[in-house]
């Protein structure tokens, strides 16, 4: 990690800013390019694309890099900053680390030293908490009712229905989870937590969370449940048959992006974790 | 509890409303009065105050009784009710179950056969988990950062302090707890959290959560701790020195009356089950 | 506590010798007396009962300080060490700590600067998280089940009951407790177990814990419930009636001083604080 | 599941038996061959293995199934009992299952309808329960420590490590858990536990738990510890250097085989879970 001793930082939201304070707290000198409406900088210097890619060692893109396939992600500047462009300045050997695509096209990173932070396994497991404390957050503030000793439904058993369906058992929650491969409902058990098959979830819940990217809350199995208020975690177009709901008066709630919204801190903690990750491993 | 068929609820904000309805579904009658403002209320009979408690064999109600001293607290009704009156109706025979005093004398019920469930234990108890969960949500909602992993301070040990702290535990947090008494603080490490006494707070904490009523977090605590968010349980005048905090830097959030705003139906849920306990402990 | 520079400890099984470790470690001078049966004795002086009493400034007696009403406790010894005789040597000044009577008359003390820190709410508090560990230990070992995801009853919500319930729930049971306030009840639920009235205990339990010092589990409660394994951590005549135990083929086992069987080095450091936070407390 | 009506069981301990008592439980019929030698044994028809395996639809063979490589592991009993020939009367058609091979000759089973049940991983997740119990009780037993508050280190995050660190963590212990991946790090501290990578374990550990099947505590990582007591849980030869830890006065105890040792009725039904999940899966 010693070869770097600047980052640049083009775009992003405000997980970004916290991304590039952490940097500078942890003795790396950063420049900021993109963020000229920001209501409250950091005080770090900010450039135009040119400077800030010349003078820093490496390059930071934000999560996704692209909402249009054309400019890099900058809610938080009233410019347009030209990604390709962005990469050419790069050229061949100044690592850049992006997030997800998005609208982006992976070809337009052929040929450089680039870096996807967001499709690791280790940036979903840390944003799994931001996310999970999203969805709690969520459940209180829109129910009428208690999270503790309520009947909780959690579909889907990887990283964000674990760390989720940990921290609503840890709360004293009554809580159940929903999977499909037998280990998968052992481990649930194991936890001290009910197990159901995903085909056969039934019953009174009075939350449920939706983590599975996939129709798992269709118009049957809504039917055989008697649902309070549904969360529905996942990427549109979600795990909730969003009709059939409306028809039984199920309320739904589709709560995305969780960690940016709710702890914009850490979840730029989890970037710089993630990149200091990346160079490590790729000895950068 | 045979001997009372229909229950009159006077006053009082969406708890009420909430316990209205738990009390029919557990086949009461229950007359209404003083909700014609609400929003969405329940198919339940509402009636003046006459007719209310001339039908109904017992009345509650709400928390506090009165914010006047004079009228029963009635935020969602445009009428005046008054208390004195009501009492008045009630006579020396008819049950009244009432939550705090409020403004009200307490001589108002004297000759009468009035029961606090505001002031009970198991009533505070079980408030304790919607304090709690408020506080979490609050602290969630309010900080750029996730509790998970976070330094937490709760001061003292009582209910809603030992259901707090359980709680963020439970969600992973790195949980310390300031009580005075010896005894407490075993307690707190017993339940494999950090103890320290109230006298001796130090340290960083990304989130304090006061429940203590009395002033723990002045200024010379404060300036010890390196203290992110101040969440202040404690009723007014609250246990934070909000001007050293001011000049300190530290932002103090006074959350208060949680049950009622996060969960009003659980809140609503716990005055008709600590009704149910008057009932069955004086054998009404 | 700077007055004291020597601990003159007399008497009484393992946690002692640990205490004196303990003691010793913390920069103390530390004299034994009634240790030589002990098979790997500390590395510390060991005197008659004449010379440690002279050459400390305090003196530890153990819990209990006597079994016969005549000598200290001394399982660890050959000796027979009068327990009025070590008084006198103490006079009216020297400090004395000393666990629970047992057979010792109080009158013993008087006129002494006696302490007895065993029954301290503190000393009570930290020796429940030894109790309900060694309650686990025999829960595991003596069935033939698994406690995760069994359904376990634990009578009582004090100190021990708490500590207890919690761990239970912490390592994935199916956790009910039972208590007689309805604050407790609530306090229980709050906590995200499940709570029974003490005069309603009914249903099926794999392991019943009793903490509660009275007649509890009596044959009408053991005929309602389909009990595994009962184990009584109350002191005789403890909680359980044997006999109907016996005829109702549940079996029972008398879990008694855990603290001092399973985690003797843990024990000895809680006399330890315990004889601290007297020293504190009385300024001595 | 309804073309069995009779399950054979030949040989296995005291599990086997719980498996059998619970298969009857839930209906089946059950012959059990093997157990002459049982001093408790249930109420259940006993043949010789001939008319164990025409009688019944389906057999179940041990964990493991053969410690000789030519008989069935029957330690509960005086016979020898040819595996080859059991397998000759099943013939092509009747279903086996069988736990892990151990002596035995995989190619023993070919030409038959043989399943495995020892090696899936549901039922690894399930047998996670009871070894991560028998290793707490292990550590409460073996150690004059407590668990609680105590610092802990768990080596693996795998099914086991994840079980056994929850436990850890819900009774109180101050939990480490190391893992090399830095998605499992990122997860560790997700669930509100320390995490540390495997190459850089140092620190104070009064337990270690060591849950991984390779040499992670070597003589290099032991003298970075200062451990109290090490409880290896890894198969034969283990993950601990028994000479270096002798050399620096670290105990550590070898247990294996906890779920048979410590729960056997667990482990019995886990087995028929497991055999019920083959059945289901292979619609046999």
């Amino acid at each position: 990690m010693e070869k770097i001793k600047c980052f640049g930082i083009i775009g992003g939201d405000k997980r970004q800013l916290y991304c590039a304070c952490g940097l500078a707290a942890d003795g790396f000198d950063v420049i900021l390019c993109g963020f000229d409406r920001s209501e409250d900088p950091p005080e770090l210097p900010s450039r135009d694309p040119e400077s800030t890619i010349s003078e820093s060692d490496a390059l930071i893109l934000p999560v996704p890099v692209s909402r249009d396939g054309k400019t890099v992600f900058s809610p938080l500047s009233y410019e347009n900053i030209d990604l390709r462009y962005c990469l050419e300045l790069c050229g061949k050997d100044k690592p850049v680390f992006f997030g997800v695509y998005g609208k982006a096209e992976p070809s337009v990173f052929e040929g450089h030293r680039a870096y996807c932070y967001g499709s690791r396994n280790d940036f979903a497991a840390a944003n799994a908490v931001p996310t999970a404390e999203g969805a709690i957050m969520t459940a209180v503030s829109e129910s009428t009712r208690c999270i503790t000793l309520s009947p909780c439904l959690v579909t889907g058993y990887g990283r964000i229905g674990r760390v989720l369906a940990f921290m609503l058992r840890g709360m004293g929650a009554d809580v159940t989870v929903s999977a499909r491969k037998s280990e998968d409902l052992e481990l649930i058990r194991a936890a001290g937590m009910k197990a159901v098959h995903t085909a056969n979830i039934t019953g009174r819940y009075d939350f449920i969370f939706n983590t599975v990217p996939a129709m798992v809350l269709d118009r049957d199995t809504l039917s055989r449940c008697a649902a309070g208020l549904v969360i529905d975690l996942a990427s549109p177009p979600g795990g909730v048959d969003d009709k059939a709901a409306e028809e039984l008066s199920v309320r739904v709630i589709h709560a995305l992006s969780l960690p940016g919204k709710t702890a914009p801190e850490s979840a730029g903690d989890i970037i710089k974790k993630t990149v200091y990750n990346i160079i490590r491993e790729e000895d950068i």
